[in-house]
């Protein structure tokens, strides 16, 4: 089953945009009156019946509307740090969409070797992927943001917050994902945070634990940043679902 | 540090081949007297000073030899069907190769889209993946097999056997992997089996099931191939380490 995208049926439109009515009519050949199913990237799938199949505006109507498709039983904002080679991070953004993750967060400190981010093929990765993988919710992509800002976001009460660091800190307990993931078998929101090649710095991590999060590990094995974060991902979802 | 990587360092043989020791002195412009690292790709990390900085055959002798080197404490099978797009089965090899995995099997079955595989690309990209991630034990990359032939195969006593499938199976019980590594808090040995993208065959599953295979599920998202495949070591690397 192939899905089309379109977020504004959610607010009563009934067109798809050029893009997708390309795709619909030109690519896939559908005609008036046959079924389509659209996400709206918010979670929702509608069954839909073509009016007017024109390849660069196609009117439908909605004949039903499926909540919460494709959704996973959590909530993970995974903040990471883009590698220089920006395919890895688009590589993250395509796989951590197909095993189920809700923001996506590039992240900017002192040892990141990227300090510019352009998201738009990301976007559009995430997109394709969210559609392939049969999803209704659409992760959404933020702006590059800066570490010691994101340390210091407010988040829902009972958001568990890990953050990944290599090295040991004293005084500071660093625990397995596993154990962590273990310790909190109720809880449903999660952000992870993963640095850059050169880790956090010393001061980061003291902001971070000055401001509640928890030190985890991945365990011993020596991982690329994307490796890491969709390790991460896994660990979240694999404990989850 | 930089690996090097000489599968006959530890027969005795002290001369780094052409690639390696152009690497070594021409990119990474290495003298005598330096010390490198070695890896003999079966877990042996060897301290060596060079003698003679020859960029064809670069000449050493072993001052320190470090068994284990970045080893795991299990023993990971992945028999995988390697989808149309041969570049997401060598990505999986990359990742699973950071992550921990020690034997990758390329299999062909009923409903396999793939009948052909060559290695050699792969070969070299589980190489210096492994150099990269620093282990000393090098995965194997065996040859295109057959699913029956493999779920046939025997098994190390006490080896977890687990084969992924979508569908449910009438008369069969399919867990997830979570619960099935948590069943065997023990064991050290495993191997997991991912179908192409149209599954296993009914035949090939009651095969399995006639060979004593686990049945056993991701999770609820819809993967493709490569990210079941790097779902499920990461499942058996987090529940390990």
């Amino acid at each position: 089953m192939e899905l089309f995208y379109s977020r504004e049926i959610a607010a009563g439109e009934r067109v798809l945009d050029r893009q997708e009515s390309g795709h619909c009519i030109k690519v896939l050949r559908h005609r008036e009156g046959d079924t389509i199913h659209i996400v709206d990237g918010c979670g929702c799938l509608y069954r839909c019946r073509i009016t007017k199949a024109d390849p660069n505006a196609t009117v439908f109507e909605v004949e039903e509307t499926i909540e919460g498709y494709g959704a996973h039983p959590y909530h993970l904002t995974m903040a990471v740090a883009p590698p220089k080679n920006i395919d890895r991070f688009e590589w993250f953004c395509e796989k951590a969409t197909e095993t189920g993750v809700d923001v996506i967060v590039p992240i900017v400190g002192d040892y990141s070797e990227r300090k510019v981010f352009k998201g738009d093929r990301c976007e559009r990765i995430i997109i394709s992927a969210a559609k392939q993988s049969h999803k209704g919710a659409i992760p959404s992509l933020a702006a590059l943001t800066p570490v010691r800002e994101f340390l210091m976001r407010d988040f829902a009460p009972g958001t568990q917050k890990y953050i990944c660091y290599c090295s040991d800190v004293e005084g500071a307990q660093k625990i397995h994902i596993r154990e962590a993931l273990a310790a909190a078998p109720d809880s449903r929101d999660f952000v992870v945070m993963i640095g850059p090649e050169g880790d956090f710095s010393r001061d980061e991590i003291s902001l971070a634990l000055a401001h509640g999060w928890q030190l985890i590990s991945l365990g011993d094995s020596r991982l690329r940043i994307e490796t890491a974060a969709l390790t991460a991902t896994s660990a979240v979802y694999l404990s989850r679902v």
